[in-house]
């Protein structure tokens, strides 16, 4: 899996391509065959070797009242997180160059708002996103911003270079606060276990932490939650995650929950898990208000809420390629499936099965 | 009202002593006679120049549920912000003598729970607290361990020196977080002008914040946030703070919010005024639970939601001594009654006004 | 001096200019005509309204041996202090348009390696300098990318337009270390009055320093530094710097000293002054090996030596905007000269003169 | 080795018992009765149940002129590393009882000076050092502070019990600068391999350092450091520190130095192998004057030299049980003998060899 250590010549460039489409505001998605987008000034066109579906990818797939909140135009080649070899460059692009394999921050920054001048472009103020904002990767190319390009680490294989966004979430989620110092033997839970959860379950156990528990209902990600490293797991149906966190930590608490569910009522059990000076990171993302005792959990505690979005770039990919490259953290169990780009619907069911990690469409696998 | 530079050799400690005691369950409380309490090992005796009326002290005089539900101990006498001279030292005190004018930290801490051990007295597990748990400062003379007692500057008046607790509150929590490097330019919104709103508005002024933004619906405290520096003062019945901040700051929100308010509206409507990676600091306490959109305002923002409680012991103390010592804060606005301790029943009529900053009273000025 | 709220319209590009060159590795300078330089992909060109001069240039103007090392192409422009109104865009310019004022960042840097990568643009491995390795700014014309250019607050006039870069060194080395919460209640000692020693001592001013300490020989520089809002100056060849420092501090030392003499015997004496635990910020550049006393000056008091170079990509700016917008630093008595462009050689001997502050050189004053 | 879960109840504590003293001001040191010490208020006494050998330790015994200029009293007591159960406590002692298993923190601090009020006690003002100042722990049994004893894990056997203090100097640098978070995913460089080293190399593992690079000139040692974990060691009489560091980044140099040598010229090599924005830890401590080039090495490089000494009082403590009681460094390799106490002398041989790692002096092996 690992990639030859020297870049073969890409090959021509076709005319026509595939592109997996959203063609009208309904369910459903189609593959066809589009023009293969010209890179303009400062872009770079991918060879797609690897994309992975996200949660977003989903809703987009599912047509569900946020995607069709948030998508303007249709129709729309969708999908993110993406790598693949640079198959050519536009002019004024100075620092890659075809046969590069990079993986994709899907996140377009302008460079100029008060955000990205002082060093966090990942909260830009004028934000573009790949696959939801323009065209994007379950495609057999793809263009993106030659900075929003990254150099994969030759160890690192296809799959796992296309999903460097979301293992990067979990990594500036455990790492926001005061970083990775509160980890260092820490008592670490992750609420809720989809891939990122998963991945923060590992990154908190290669950054030091003393024991990681995770917690999640679903337990064939339960299972996935012990093969990456959580010294217990809670499944919520069963037993009291407030009770059973305190009870592990001699009634003292967490030092650091980071909250991958977006579920009130388990934000709610984050703060009564957690240690006086402790921090809860939210990435998760409740779909309405939520109930907090602030009195009691937050502000007697001396506690911390962050709040976490994106990856800072490019900060997060540098911590990414270290862990993953050397190894410390080991992302292969996550990975439960892969299909051929034709085989979208199947991916797609898949993945709202409740019964998968990533899963990986592969265009060139046909 | 500046302290002679040569201390004065304390008087005779008489035998008998007033203190304003709550001798019963009930509303009220009585100035009696008592004996002088004896110091103990590691205790000092003060002699009680200045003693600031708190929130707190106006709960256990009006003898409302929260002061039924937490004081074990009657009849008790209450008061915490006191200061005064050193008058008698129990034995095993090594560091301050009878003469030496102290600000009492009402905070006393077992210095070995893992809070104590990391250097977060302030959070101990065993906390208990003067005038609430055990005898406090309304009184001619009181009694606190040698390590609770801060030795005052020379150029801190005696009623200045009373009320170190609140303004070391204001100062912690201007000062949580990243720290005073998030003032340095800021725009700071104080929500609340409570006499700790007020200090915080005089410590982020000297703490170089760019605007200070007081929001107070109380005429007489926006009177006393003008004079403490605020730049601007919202008034919430009549304008919305939360587009008001936005407007001063060409709509990106404040980079930090003290909350001293506790009004679970107004801290919802803190989080709305936040910048992209801003700081909501929160001393006020929320009489229930307190209902966020989280998703928006702390998320996808990168906010930052800290607890505050108390004074960090002693880090607070040396910053607290340096604004008030140097005149970097000038907080004689706030200090806005003064009363003997004989006429405590009007302080306390005075202190529930709305009409009022700082109440003192003053046991030698009879 | 205040700039019109609205922007002129910029008048039409003349064909050819003057520029301030060295023309040949020997001593001086010329003025000669030359073509206006064509901005190119990504791209401003500047009229240029006012361009200071900073040590560096007189290096480059009296060829010194750090001259000869440094600079590889001849014949030249320097200059690299410098602001104006953008009077024409190349390709690919998305966010500046003409007229817009902008002062110049000096430092152009990849954006693609490790340090770019990861916040810290300012070390970038590939800087290239204007001025140094391209043509600069003492000219009627200059070009610099894009996004090295900063938009100028409306507030500040085009002389303070020019100093941002020096200004920025300045704020950037006295919020290093733990930043600014170091030095709000501190002692803080400014080693080297020369302009950004003198704009240092505004900023830690601003900063809410409990008193600011200057240490400079020359008698006219110490003017400057009162005038700054230093509250002692010493002059190291009438007094001991460290013995004056430890007796304004009650022996215990500077929380923080920020070096700006760049002279080996006085960053021993700044570890002298150190308290424990205390930060010494090194801009200025010793010219060859310092010799330390690090067991006692800085082991055992756990000091801090903080290297400083540039300014932060534009978290700096971003500070020096409001600290000079909103008059929290008022920089006037530092900027002591001016001089019409032809009148260079003039400026240069003023600035060799150690009687100026900032000389600034105006192409349009004529 | 393990301890036994309930705490045997301690015997009745004699009159007399052995203690190893320093009598006279020359090399060696004599075994001889004394009277067992009773605790006074505050103070608890310790039945010694190991006790390590520092390097300070073998000064004291040799007499060498650092002993000779800084041990004020004799006949004195040595040793300061040391741990056993509690077998009496004296008045005012409220936290710690009898038959407690303890490990010395043996700098005694005032708890009222400037860095003790700011939560820097290991910095005190007033600093008393056990087995240094007053009588220490090389003894059947030892007096301390109850403050400075600190209640020992279950899980930590009673050997490495007693070198939570050298550990901890070794968790300090580590942790020291911006704290763990510079150690994950980093080059990690640790100059000098005594036993402080060899335990800063484990935690440079623990806390997920990228790879951890011994420097070392002593075969023996070199062989501990790869036990405990290092994943290159450098024999710097075999081959350049300098360059191979530079070598296994790429160029880039490592991101955290810790320096535990004292050598001069092996803390410059320390500051040329650093990369841009690195840091390095001072512990060790040079015998005279160091000569560094601060221009190239520290601040165009924007590297940090941080001074440390000692613990911090006690979040270290914490972070060592942590470290210990998991497993998360077994620190057994460097435990390379033992010898009861009457062979003392031999034991002082074997620590003086540089064949050993740390050697423990056990009062009752006999």
């Amino acid at each position: 899996m690992r990639r030859s250590a020297t870049e073969p010549a890409p090959g021509p460039v076709p005319t026509t391509m595939r592109g997996l489409r959203k063609i009208r505001p309904a369910p459903g998605a189609e593959l066809v065959e589009i023009p293969v987008p010209a890179p303009g000034p400062g872009e770079v066109l991918i060879e797609v070797a690897a994309a992975s579906i996200c949660g977003t990818d989903l809703h987009i797939y599912h047509w569900d009242p946020w995607a069709a909140g948030r998508i303007k135009h249709l129709p729309m080649t969708f999908g993110h997180e993406v790598a693949g070899r640079i198959a050519a460059v536009g002019p004024e692009v100075h620092h890659l160059r075809p046969g590069v394999f990079v993986s994709a921050e899907g996140h377009v920054f302008c460079g100029f708002c008060p955000p990205c001048r002082s060093g966090r472009a990942h909260i830009c103020e004028n934000l573009r996103i790949l696959g939801v904002d323009f065209d994007g990767g379950f495609a057999d190319y793809v263009v993106i911003p030659e900075r929003n390009a990254w150099e994969v680490d030759r160890r690192i294989p296809p799959e796992v270079a296309s999903i460097h966004d979301p293992f990067g979430n979990a990594v500036h989620t455990a790492f926001s606060g005061d970083g990775a110092s509160e980890l260092v033997g820490a008592t670490v839970v992750v609420l809720g276990c989809g891939p990122i959860g998963l991945f923060a379950v590992g990154v908190a156990r290669a950054a030091g932490a003393r024991q990681v528990i995770a917690v999640e209902p679903n337990e064939f990600r339960q299972a996935l939650a012990k093969q990456m490293g959580a010294d217990a797991v809670v499944d919520p149906n069963k037993e009291d995650p407030v009770s059973t966190v305190l009870a592990a930590t001699d009634g003292h608490g967490a030092e650091v929950v980071l909250e991958m569910s977006g579920v009130p009522t388990v934000i709610d059990q984050g703060t009564r898990m957690l240690a006086p000076g402790g921090r809860m990171s939210l990435l998760g993302l409740p779909p309405g208000p939520v109930s907090l005792d602030l009195t009691d959990q937050v502000i007697f505690k001396e506690a911390r809420l962050i709040g976490v979005t994106g990856r800072e770039l490019f900060r997060t990919w540098q911590q990414t390629t270290t862990l993953l490259a050397t190894g410390m953290v080991d992302v292969s169990p996550v990975i439960t499936h892969r299909f051929p780009l034709r085989d979208f619907a199947q991916a797609f069911d898949v993945m709202a099965s409740g019964r998968s990690g990533k899963v990986i469409l592969l265009p060139s696998r046909e």
